[in-house]
């Protein structure tokens, strides 16, 4: 096997879709400032304890591990930064009002989460922590679809799901975590009939909802339709109400419903929600309100937020056209020298041709040449 | 110890400090592009021959490793992106001509590089494959140095030197590889005692050479100095000529030599540059010709360029001050929503007020806000 080739699901980005990728990351970055929130850089690397406490088996499995030379010990590589935010809210910023906090860098994965997923998503975020009203969750739902309309993604689609229905379902139910986590996969993968065999020793009532849950997905009637068969009960009412409140205030963007939907890592408590574009095999991004997240760092607080794969979403989005650059001579003439600075200044690209190349053709894409003409240094078009 | 300390040497970066990262960050990148670099992301893990092959000792030992789960294999976290860059100019893009290629991302190292060095560098940099003349380093140079002017870094100095030179004077000493380690290190560390140990078998002229190389630094007379001590060999000759000749192309920058210089990583092969600046104890930037990197990937192609962590460079750079942000109330209004709307896709910063959170003081810095008068949604002065 050459030297050079890469692990699974590892890859190099090459210039074009780089150049795609930072400007996306500059669009969402500034899009998040625009809305009031401050970029944070939590680490790549952190003790195992802060990085996995209270965030489940998936994150852990996920989770590159390796000791640390300086202490002797192990050390992961988050898979996620959505806990590292919390803990900075927690223990950092410690602050009492609403904290808005958004952060971009890269994630590692042991394993891909699809077939064609890398290993090393460019994850983007944002979190609002200290506002357990819906007005937090709508701000955030805006900021994701804001972000990926910023992104040049067209036909934005959301499904919407409120973890508290399914919690409601099976609240007195007296499930172990195991057979609990069990039933959540079933209703993840609508296997009616696994569920049916997980439900042998629950109440009727209770099965008989599960079994609804799994047809309740798809447009507006969903939630009427959830009213009518699933049981009476607050917490149920209540997730309805905030779908309900929730998808009024979507413009521009296809709503559905998934009742059952608890993808995604297991922290929601509230509302979540995926974002679904043409071009994308799986949701462009995630999120939710996940109020128990920072309870680990002794401070649990309202939090809800999402985030996204930068990588994936250049996939579904526009592609940008090239900025044109400018050709010009390599030469040792101040005039020269200095006509090229001037147009550096302005923002323009200027590539020196260096000498001995003057044949190549440049992999920038150049519309302009810097030439002299009557003893001034001028643009002009190739 | 508290589940959230992190470990010795890796650091949260908190909102003012990572605005401070961002807004550099996209000056930098902004600068490379204005010069027709191309930007490309390598990956943070390979497997560990294509990350280590041929670039020394240090870099292994500074590499963090870990087992691929998908394959068994050993994997490396980057330590350093340059020779990745080098694989993909080598491997990937394969060009025949001039390639220009900048990067930007974090990088991660088992210790530190001193005693206030984080473990986590974000690094920044750029390199120039396929031209082997002094236009080509002289691009890098003057890349470098403007980079480091629009992070707003002042009263910068460029230490040079020339690896060619310390060859030369040791090209027929017949040293082992690990005896020339020896000879380098005490250069660098300026040690004539050690050196005249290690000098002890070598031709006279060889140990009167060294000993003078550790005399050599200082201002521009060290060139003529050296031309007149130093033995008159023609690899020794080439690189004085190559530091007058660039050193005469610096302008606005105080320019020092240090002949006996070979810090940094074990593959410059020509030309090497270090820049200082008032604020930072280590250089700020480091960078020079390294024709050998690629060698290792098939590709033995001239090669020049520079990196720098930008992590330090924000801790010598003018502070920049806070864009100043507007207050809102929330509301469902639709007048209000869109004024909202309308601020922000005008690039300004709007933060809503959660309700139940009106006496909170905002994090940003708000010294506008929106109120309504006479219907109108409008900005005024706080």
């Amino acid at each position: 096997m050459s030297a050079w080739v890469l692990p699974d699901h590892i890859a190099d980005v090459l210039p074009s879709e780089a150049r795609h990728i930072e400007e996306i990351r500059r669009d969402l970055l500034d899009m998040a400032r625009c809305y009031g929130y401050e970029l944070v850089m939590p680490p790549l690397l952190e003790h195992l304890e802060s990085l996995l406490s209270g965030t489940g088996e998936a994150l852990d499995l996920q989770t590159f591990k390796l000791v640390d030379q300086l202490s002797g010990r192990m050390m992961g590589l988050r898979a996620d930064s959505t806990p590292q935010v919390a803990r900075i809210d927690a223990h950092l910023l410690n602050r009492a009002g609403v904290t808005r906090l958004c952060y971009c860098g890269p994630v590692l994965h042991t394993r891909p989460s699809g077939t064609n997923a890398t290993r090393e998503p460019l994850q983007f975020g944002a979190e609002i922590y200290g506002h357990s009203g819906l007005e937090a969750d709508l701000e955030i739902l805006t900021l994701a679809l804001d972000s990926l309309k910023a992104a040049q993604v067209g036909s934005i689609s959301v499904d919407m799901a409120d973890a508290g229905i399914v919690h409601a379902v099976l609240k007195d139910a007296g499930l172990t975590a195991a057979a609990l986590a069990n039933v959540h996969s079933a209703l993840a993968a609508k296997d009616a009939s696994e569920l049916q065999s997980l439900s042998r020793h629950l109440p009727a009532a209770t099965a008989k909802a599960l079994q609804d849950l799994v047809q309740l997905y798809g447009d507006a009637s969903v939630l009427a339709e959830a009213r009518k068969v699933l049981p009476d009960l607050p917490g149920i009412q209540r997730g309805l109400d905030h779908l309900q409140w929730l998808s009024s205030h979507i413009e521009d963007a296809k709503v559905t419903f998934d009742l059952a939907d608890l993808r995604g890592y297991a922290y929601y408590s509230g509302v979540q929600f995926s974002i679904y574009a043409p071009g994308a095999s799986d949701a462009l991004a995630r999120g939710g309100r996940y109020d128990e997240v920072g309870s680990v760092f002794g401070r649990k607080r309202p939090a809800v937020g999402f985030s996204l794969d930068i990588k994936a979403v250049v996939g579904a989005a526009a592609v940008r056209p090239l900025r044109a650059a400018i050709r010009a001579p390599w030469g040792e003439a101040p005039a020269l020298r200095s006509a090229i600075a001037g147009l550096r200044r302005q923002g323009e690209t200027v590539v020196c041709v260096l000498p001995g190349h003057e044949s190549e053709v440049d992999e920038f894409q150049c519309d302009r040449e810097l030439v002299q003409a009557a003893g001034q240094w001028v643009v002009t078009a190739i």
